[in-house]
């Protein structure tokens, strides 16, 4: 009982933290996404197809969470974007006191979306909320279609699922409308999209998605 | 400082009925194997080659951890052998209590090989032991070669790595010689097969190193 008020009272203290950083993105118009999914589903691959296609309209920043070392924050860096590394030294996903220090070491004027690429874990990261707009996850298809029965909190708390890896589907046995029909169960409100960040196909669909709300958010707050 | 030292707490407990956990599985000559990976690198396809393998060898037991749903164990219950499920309602491991209870509903007598199969999660279940003689984890070629510098503690804690999923080396782009290389930085004495639960390539090392250690053990408890 005493472990379930302690984890409880953190992820108060979490929230509280989060709209705090909701707040200051806020002021400042920036729309943030907290992406999110298993280790190698592709998740630094979104983002660097995304700083491409987004680059040239709009100004971003990113926010890379990883256990140690610093290879996606120095894959995001040669893009030439703005990018801070958070080493989580164990931890096992990204929480708001995190971003919150990030903050500090990134220039947010002017940035119209910011990135924070979480770590690789499709269960905790979905507990604790960053100060995001929303949750963006990514599947891929050699994960296999039962994740959404298996992992549901995730897909619950997202607003995009992206399947990716869609170009390996000949090669795994990944039932697309089992893992489609599920993954709504967990949330009817999902946005999916089929893509490969490998060849870009599929993309489209996301890059229309998150330009509408980037859109959508900078009306709101004008 | 007070979250750390509650964690603490947690782990100096966990650790103490992991310890009971052993000295049971001692007493009964059960040999156990707590098997990790990333959410879909093919935690339940090793169970069964394995089971299929040893069966007629070695009386097996399975302890199945999921977050929710009973899909693992239904399938480790067709094969024939005995298997109880563990949901965790969101938590993001198994942990010793929990072995603890799921042992109560197992026929343990006689048996020479207990797998539990963890929750899908790189990261937290490396830091909880169940009463296990060895740790196991899969990396899949999907997920790509940087995971053992990036979730380094998984490759320390565990004896065996399986590289699972070889059988997609041509279509994805995963440097074999890297991902050895530096989950044999984590720790040297790692050992390591290369395999396809899919096509069964590859396995029978596997089998030689649990049947080596299962006979092991039986010398030792004898």
């Amino acid at each position: 009982m005493v472990t379930i008020s302690v984890v409880k009272q953190v992820l108060d203290a979490n929230d509280r933290i989060a709209q705090e950083n909701r707040r200051l993105f806020d002021e400042k118009g920036i729309y943030v996404i907290n992406l999110m999914s298993s280790p190698g589903a592709g998740k630094t691959s979104l983002v660097e197809r995304t700083i491409e296609e987004l680059r040239q309209r709009y100004k971003l920043a990113v926010i890379e969470g990883d256990i140690q070392d610093t290879y996606d924050a120095e894959r995001v860096a040669a893009l030439g974007i703005p990018v801070v590394q958070i080493n989580t030294g164990g931890g096992c996903h990204i929480d708001a006191n995190m971003v919150r220090e990030a903050m500090a070491d990134l220039p947010l004027d002017g940035v119209d979306l910011l990135i924070v690429e979480n770590v690789g874990n499709l269960v905790c990261p979905a507990e604790f909320k960053v100060g995001e707009n929303d949750k963006i996850m990514i599947l891929s298809t050699p994960e296999g279609a039962d994740k959404p029965s298996k992992y549901p909190l995730m897909f619950h708390e997202s607003s995009v699922l992206l399947i990716n890896k869609m170009d390996l589907m000949t090669h795994v046995s990944f039932d697309l409308t089992k893992a489609r029909a599920d993954a709504l169960k967990c949330n009817p409100a999902l946005a999916i999209f089929e893509v490969s960040c490998k060849t870009g196909n599929g993309l489209d669909g996301w890059f229309a998605w998150i330009t509408e709300h980037i859109e959508r958010f900078k009306t709101r707050t004008a």
